[in-house]
């Protein structure tokens, strides 16, 4: 089959591979009929993520069910469906939660991050433990909102959960990428009375702007939100950039008592944690990964129900060939790209 | 002053009353912008709750500060101010939190209720305890909307706080009358993926489905929301009408675990409890009167950013001296009215 | 094998059964080691619950593994286990989670009220859905103990979690009985200033106060809860007795803004519900079934740390051949009995 | 009047400085009866906190009112009282709450750290906002717990609630000085299944064990601490020494999805924050200065009613006459010293 491969840094390539075989009875097989490429692929793109060279990328992708094993109930062939981009053992007491990141087993595994579990973005994939990766896709879900659903809107709803945010309040939003508007909309859904969105890109500002955000210019955020909160901060923070510099700005910005929820993602073994101002403010500090499966239960009838319109994200439609290409666009951040859905039958 | 005098059932009056005096240095005198009949005040008129003959009436009243006494910091001479319609001591530490219907001296009273404090269905009110029971009414709150805020809304907020929503939930309101909407449109800031509006009257299930609910004719709600949460019950029941039979409605329509939050006014000593079926249900029930400047945190900067509009809820717009019609068209649901507000300089 | 069977209103015997059968690959089959006899049995043994003659009881009991379905995978034969009093389907998600009670599937069952579910008073039992039904008894745990662990100390520790209790508050217990007593040690754990206990019986008052508790003869509770508690009622009551006269007076007694968390058992359709009395309070109210499974998650290593001591409430230990008299005795109150452990090899 | 004051690095002495004056009607003099040392102290007496010489220090301390302001109505002349050691402004809506550290004015300040706010090992304290500072010392509480509730009991008790403990759970508290056993006291109020107690010190680690705590020695505390839990990790930590190296081990300590709670007074600008690991656990992080008297609703009662008994961190008593030895030893750790009493009248 098609499938994009990273062969080193900076090099993805679509080319032809071994098809794939479901491993056991609880696995199943689905050819894929969108996937997208998400800011975290582009960690092994750099070469900060240490890949083997040959991997098969991609772990955002929705299918139809070509196979399924004999002990998987949930799902049959022909249904069309959504998967789980990160997976546990499925047999702890926190996988059959949904928890798969917190997976007492330790087995915790990302789609095409490693060898043993090949990616999405190709034209079909293996999926272990299906019982508890897959969903059927709901009616009133869209295609492209189910792909969304794999990955990046419950981690933009997983920040705003963990911002603590109650009717009223103030929120900021540190960077507008998908991750940070995916926060905003999930944010909305607390009941702020405001949501700042800060970032430097002026259209994604204004996109910000458009999805019910008020948009923040990154060099005048300082003075903005100490004048919007009467100089107490804002209640609580969402940094979805992952720079050591927006999570230092996020503990500046927060009031006292407030709540910073990390969802940007900073592999930094040291970033210099300011405890003092910590201690002055009473801070709650939040910060992790994101429980997919778990979060299903409140985001699917939400997308389902019209109140989530995560869609907007998607400003760019490729095929699947042209992934060499979407890459290096994506990472340029050329054109106003925000997110790039693939289609495998291109 | 003129003011709307209850003289016995059914009988209220425009008339000639003398003009308040503030009692002490905590005390104000508001002259009354614009006032509101609450469904309430309807108790007093149906003679359900007994008021010696000569009561000032009305709780929900904004308007213009004409004095203020010395201890009172808040507020000055001149400052457009809204007015809690419930006030305790004003002392204890539930009061300094807002909670004044829990007053530890047991000093909960409400405006327009009882002879000690007359009512602000007037052209001025003296408001005891004016530290704790009034608040400017900041940039961005219209006088409609401050008028809403000093009872209804903050009722309807209640009702939708205590019903424990989470995001992805599916909500019954039970009663599309004004404070049925107010929680219609306070349950949504909790993120539900849906609130259905159950009424009998078709033009309040229009309205309810204009301001984002999904209405439901009570005939058929048994079966619409048993299909709709397949047979599981609703996740979180708001019963803002205050019978019997829709209290049981809302335990029986809740689904296992789930919450039933009362707003509804129901003044019977015994209510036939389905203890039975409570239990199998495992049923969390809440009903309680609503701490009006507690919500006001929450519910002023809502209003003020635009993220509530409860105005909508204003069919009828009258002179004070229409008093005694606008009672009578209230009671009698003449004319698609949901709520009154009065000007006393007409 | 020798089983306690009830043939009608007031008449349990021990006689001779038909030995049990597993029913499938996810069954177990359990040899009875200890089983115990629940306020909640005299419900058939008055006839209050209508049960078909010939029905085994009894759905609290202890024992080893003799054999074991093919896919149950968390047990071995020759294992000491406790089994859950109540399960449910054990495929839905509610079930996985431990929720048996609430089981989407409507499977909800309890051992011993029904043909289809034979009971633990008995030398052995079949047990469907072992995977999620049973549980080894860990290191810590005695066998005693363990009895307890099925239903009854789940039970009063749920009645303490739906209370709401936080540090410092003062919480009444009506009732001490074993139920409430077992309410009395759940609720210590959330660091009440006092636990006060409830009832008419000396004997019984003495017993809690052993156990930490402030003892509280029911004739002087009114004076003695509003005395201690500075007229403003206490913060928090479990409701332990069930019936109608207890929970009103649970409602007078319960501060503003309290909490009133019933776990007597009260079957009755119409409890006469003071409804103004609870406006006026502003009240939660919650009744349940308790989800043993659930709960085990907390109480399991509770025990076997040694913080939780429930074995304090057996006061009497007999011969499963003694059933009849046993029953008979634990009815009548008689000899102080509070909780009778039953030894189906004598 | 005698007092304690600091003249430089490690230079504390005993002597005679001018009588405390009050400043306007809010204030009132409190004649000392008992101080104590805090920890906090130590930063003063290191000069790692920058001080005026000449400053009179001490911040825990209780006494009898001497004079009262006019419009301080919740004491009275001859009352035996606590002092809050930190006070705000007294009239901002979190003041009136308690949270006085977060005062919205931003006037939070610390007796004996700042010479307009003279400290409490002294004769007599002047001190400011008394309607909000001070608590009649209740019935049940003795004169050494009081002192231990001006501060460093609400700040055992603050590092346990920010803890997020649920019933059942496995608790690690770091260091075993005073703050850490009165965390461990208070962690004990929700309910924990074992509470993990590490220090170098055999004496405090004997004195953990006897306040119910589980000893565990620094060198073994990685294996013990990973055998304990399978390999998970424990559910939460509350981290009570405060340097980087403890910080580092309570984020290593954590099971996913866990909490850290850090009560130990850290004042670096950049702890170096392994934000990967956090990334990976989900994890949960609280640093803050604690708000006395909003706790103080929760320990009064508790201490009152002898559910907490802080006393024992008492180790020694002295005059204060003898307060420059009293330093020495204190800031020596000689002697098993944990936490020193001083007695104004010697």
């Amino acid at each position: 089959m098609k499938a994009l491969v990273l062969h080193g840094k900076g090099d993805v390539r679509a080319e032809s591979v071994p098809d794939p075989t479901p491993q056991d009875a609880h696995s199943a097989l689905v050819k894929v009929e969108r996937a997208a490429i998400c800011g975290s692929d582009l960690h092994l793109y750099h070469g900060d993520v240490p890949a083997a060279p040959g991997l098969v990328v991609g772990h955002e992708f929705v299918g139809e069910v070509m196979e399924v094993g004999s002990e998987v109930t949930n799902i049959r062939t022909g249904d069309h469906v959504m998967v789980s981009g990160v997976i546990g053992c499925g047999q702890c007491k926190r996988c059959l939660n949904g928890e798969v990141v917190r997976c007492e087993r330790k087995q915790t595994r990302v789609f095409g991050m490693a060898p043993e579990l090949p990616g999405g973005q190709a034209e079909a994939v293996a999926v272990p433990g299906a019982e508890h990766a897959i969903r059927r896709i709901p009616e009133g879900v869209s295609v492209e909102q189910a792909v969304l659903l794999t990955d990046i809107l419950p981690t933009g709803y997983f920040g705003a959960r963990n911002a603590d945010i109650e009717p009223g309040e103030t929120v900021v939003v540190i960077g507008a990428g998908p991750v940070g508007l995916l926060a905003l909309l999930s944010a909305q859904l607390f009941g702020p009375a405001r949501v700042l969105v800060v970032d430097r890109i002026p259209e994604r500002l204004a996109l910000a702007a458009e999805l019910g955000g008020i948009p923040v210019s990154a060099e005048h955020a300082d003075s903005v939100i100490a004048e919007m909160t009467n100089e107490q901060g804002a209640d609580r923070i969402i940094e979805a950039v992952g720079s050591d510099a927006t999570i230092l700005k996020a503990i500046e910005w927060v009031r006292a008592a407030g709540t910073v929820s990390v969802v940007g993602v900073n592999t930094s073994p040291a970033v210099p944690f300011p405890m003092i101002h910590a201690l002055m403010k009473d801070l709650t500090f939040r910060v992790g990964l994101v429980p997919v499966p778990e979060l299903w239960s409140a985001l699917i009838p939400l997308v389902a129900c019209g109140r989530l319109q995560p869609e907007r994200v998607f400003t760019h439609r490729m095929g699947l060939s042209e992934g060499a290409e979407a890459y290096r666009r994506f990472n340029a951040r050329e054109d106003g790209i925000l997110k790039v859905l693939l289609d495998p039958s291109r």
